[in-house]
């Protein structure tokens, strides 16, 4: 054998901040303040106060491996937790601040949290759960706002002030060694099913990820960029943007609290921000408030969309009205979370409807990631565009495991189940046409339950529908129509049936049918199927059937 | 402590094969004939050749962790080489075909390669140290030329064809599971002082360079390129483009045996690559071919160039002529060898003073490398343009040792001791000044040989001049300047001091002065101070004093 002769060099959070501090320490971290002169602030400032904070995390008792919780906006300080708290060795738990009050003391219990950074905008909705937390030692609160209600917490934890805590300490913390598959961040999963679940990210995952977001395939910001970090920095990382950015030198624009379309947009107006990155709702949100406002956003070279899959007449209107072409992007909480990007392929004019075709992917898969699709039995099915299965995904920044959970229902031979369903073509573009649980399995195959609602919900008799899969003794599984009619229409169960039969295969149309008055819906506004079985179970479902001819 | 739940997922040689053979399966990697059509063939083509080959070799005898060396051009098979060796766990050894016969044999035994493949054209020069190879068990032509001169080897090693043995096998080798440390590929250093010494790249440090090679702050290569591949890929990995096009989809132009400007220049204008890569020597080779042949090199993006520090005048008439941006790149083989590049910062008008001036930097530090200068003392000097010290470097593809040499004196607390004089500035930008073994340490502070040549050889009198270090009892060492009058000019040492005492500090004005006829050179025409030295301690030089005033 022959031994490599390369350094044993870890791949840390802390090379990052080191990177950005030095190299591009003249790149600028700006927050806005709601109409104000946004605070700005630079790389090497950043980097001083990430070295501040660990030295007063340190003083609080934090050491290497502890939990240290924020609940805050995208904005400076977060920022410089997202530095302080992993390069001392601490492990960064970012919470998100629409939790359920359950799910927020659970997940803060869960993971151990030893000290909680808190946004003083937001601490009325910690001060919820504040005496549910016993584990919890200091609370620090960023801003002057009223901090009483912390005070209140069950166990006698003081509540300091993050700038008093800065402004006693000097920077040149002298950042500790580690392994880079020690812990540097976690983040649970939203839990739409169940408790939420930790995924932990290592140094080395985060540091892979953060070299992923630069790439000229994916994200690939520089130092010219401006980058408006919407996608909040308590939802997967922001998407890898901060760490992104101090590898590269990009300009972070922060939002802070001001997530409304007014705010983001003059934001981008007044700071020329080149890239912007948000959910499909936050770029509805700037499309409709384009329609009554006069909007500049030509400095943007480009918008990533992702959390969601965006309307095809997002991307148009985008295109038509401002000339910018959002990309969407798919990835998960557990997969850090860039699991591939949809770029069209070189040759591709842009603006034309083949663009925005490639563009409705769900993604092409990124390079570090490897994906593939299984059917029912765990087989891998081809790259062909057509066949279906459940998404798998392996890699250097993908979960193998939850925190305190190993989950190997979730794993499959080392890959991680994403729970989507969808198809491969010989590009490695992926489109995602369903989940798992919402997929019927008949008789070996798959039938998309989505699938059957699009059609169905495209009859004019139609106000809503849901199909859920239903017991069947021959073949494990038939689906069950759940029909809402509009006002005054009518239709047969037979009628539907016929208008299905000439869109899907006929053995996919479904035989039973149930008319109700409305379809359970989320919190979010999803179709919950739940309430649906549970109903069909007990028998309170009117089932017609209707025989195949 | 917390156990962060990312997957353990080796990066290795082999899930960048996997990447571009099936993300990018319908890229190319085009070899030019010299005229004739160029040979086209697409990663999945290439991929499905490496696993012949590793199939091939496999039947060989090769096992993981031996060392098959490659003895080619820049070709598609040496391409399926570089993929198929260290994906089936085995060590890829790129031999330098312009070594002297000893240095070639020496690595080919220091390394114990055990397969040679040899392009048919590289018969003769192989076959001049064939009989000195024990160690290799058999040989492997690549074309149908004459072979018979291997046949000579003392070992009765089997000569056999690439083709051949490719066509007896199936794709579809199963690559083998690798610890990402494990070697995967190596190369030696060219030995200007000494033996070459071997760098053993491992799986983790190819992958990472190849994602930095991808980088849009770097070379950023995407699938929308055409990269021209001049830098020879027996040059320290070609300088990463045969891996990172396979993790970015961009397409491989590979210009074999034809090296020459005309060659380099129809190959780019018919088949419109958008990078070029190559050494400082084939861009003025380029440019000289410009002077007396239209050229089309508007397909071009932009040009790299390395492996020397490039003239100005390059730069500015690449510009001038072609509006083509040379941008310099910096490594060695002991960083794999991407340690930084000399992109202007954002704001700098391509085409101006300003812009040149930067792309004359020997680069910018890049994301994944660590550098810093040293004193004399090995104390860390700042980074403000002015301090010169030792460069030094560390990071997961910078070499921490040589094979079967750890040459302690090459380090400096886990950093490598890069033997470059320089300064860093604040934006992380290096200007190498000199080299260590050429720099006069004088008082603890060092003076720049290369500065007072640079100086001297400004002087109207003076045809060429070399500056050594010389012991001295009081400041350790000082300055010998070493001069050759122009015919019929003439000079004293006193004039000359007095010349550069208004360019240079006036402690680094040599007093040290001798006019010799020659200044002894190496075989590629740089200044050869070794005879010197040995001159000047055998007192053989006739040495005039000029005492400062």
């Amino acid at each position: 054998m022959i031994q490599s002769t390369m350094q044993d060099f870890p791949l840390s959070v802390a090379a990052i901040l080191r990177h950005g501090a030095r190299v591009y320490g003249h790149s600028e971290c700006v927050t806005w303040t709601g109409g104000g002169t946004p605070k700005r602030a630079t790389f090497a400032e950043v980097a001083a106060n990430a070295e501040r904070l660990a030295a007063a995390l340190t003083r609080l008792g934090v050491r290497p491996g502890h939990r240290v919780a924020t609940f805050q906006w995208n904005d400076q300080e977060h920022l410089e937790a997202y530095f302080a708290v992993p390069a001392m060795g601490a492990v960064l738990h970012t919470l998100n601040i629409r939790l359920f009050p359950e799910q927020l003391s659970h997940i803060i219990n869960h993971a151990d949290d030893q000290v909680v950074i808190v946004d003083d905008s937001l601490v009325p909705l910690l001060a919820r759960v504040v005496h549910e937390l016993p584990a919890v030692e200091a609370f620090v609160v960023v801003g002057d706002g009223d901090a009483a209600p912390l005070e209140r917490n069950g166990n006698g934890a003081p509540v300091l002030r993050y700038h008093d805590l800065l402004a006693a300490e000097e920077p040149g913390f002298a950042w500790p060694e580690v392994d880079e598959r020690a812990a540097a961040c976690m983040c649970y999963t939203s839990g739409t099913t169940g408790d939420p679940k930790g995924v932990v990210y290592s140094h080395r995952s985060t540091f892979l990820h953060a070299m992923a977001v630069q790439s000229a395939s994916l994200v690939g910001i520089t130092e010219a960029d401006r980058v408006l970090a919407i996608v909040p920095m308590f939802h997967v990382n922001a998407w890898g943007l901060p760490y992104g950015a101090f590898l590269s030198g990009a300009t972070l624009h922060m939002p802070g609290p001001f997530m409304q379309a007014e705010h983001l947009t003059a934001f981008i107006e007044a700071e020329r921000s080149t890239l912007a990155s948000a959910v499909p709702t936050i770029w509805n949100a700037i499309l409709a408030h384009g329609e009554r406002h006069e909007l500049d956003l030509s400095s943007l070279r480009s918008g990533t969309s992702g959390g969601a899959a965006a309307p095809r007449v997002l991307l148009e209107r985008f295109e038509e009205r401002y000339g910018l072409r959002i990309i969407q992007g798919w990835g998960m909480t557990e997969t850090s979370p860039l699991g591939g990007m949809a770029f069209p392929p070189p040759g591709v004019e842009p603006g034309t409807a083949e663009d925005v075709d490639w563009r409705m992917k769900s993604g092409r898969i990124a390079a570090g990631v490897e994906m593939r699709i299984v059917d029912a039995d765990g087989a891998e099915l081809p790259w062909d565009g057509e066949a279906v299965g459940e998404i798998e995904v392996r890699g250097p920044w993908i979960t193998g495991a939850y925190h305190r959970d190993p989950a190997p229902e979730k794993f499959h031979d080392g890959w991680l189940r994403t729970g989507d369903i969808g198809t491969i073509d010989d590009l490695g573009f992926y489109q995602i046409t369903d989940r798992v649980k919402d997929v019927i399995k008949s008789g070996g195959e798959w039938i998309s339950s989505v699938e059957l609602e699009n059609h169905l919900m495209a009859h004019p008799a139609i106000a809503e529908a849901a199909v859920i899969g239903i017991p069947d003794a021959r073949w494990d599984e038939r689906p069950l129509a759940c029909v809402v009619l509009r006002p005054d229409a009518s239709a047969t169960a037979a009628e539907l049936a016929e208008f299905l039969g000439d869109k899907v295969a006929r053995w996919q149309v479904p035989e039973n049918w149930t008319f109700i008055d409305e379809i359970p819906k989320t919190t979010v506004g999803k179709w919950d199927k739940k309430p649906l079985r549970a109903r069909h179970a007990e028998a309170e479902l009117k089932v017609e059937r209707v025989e195949k001819s």
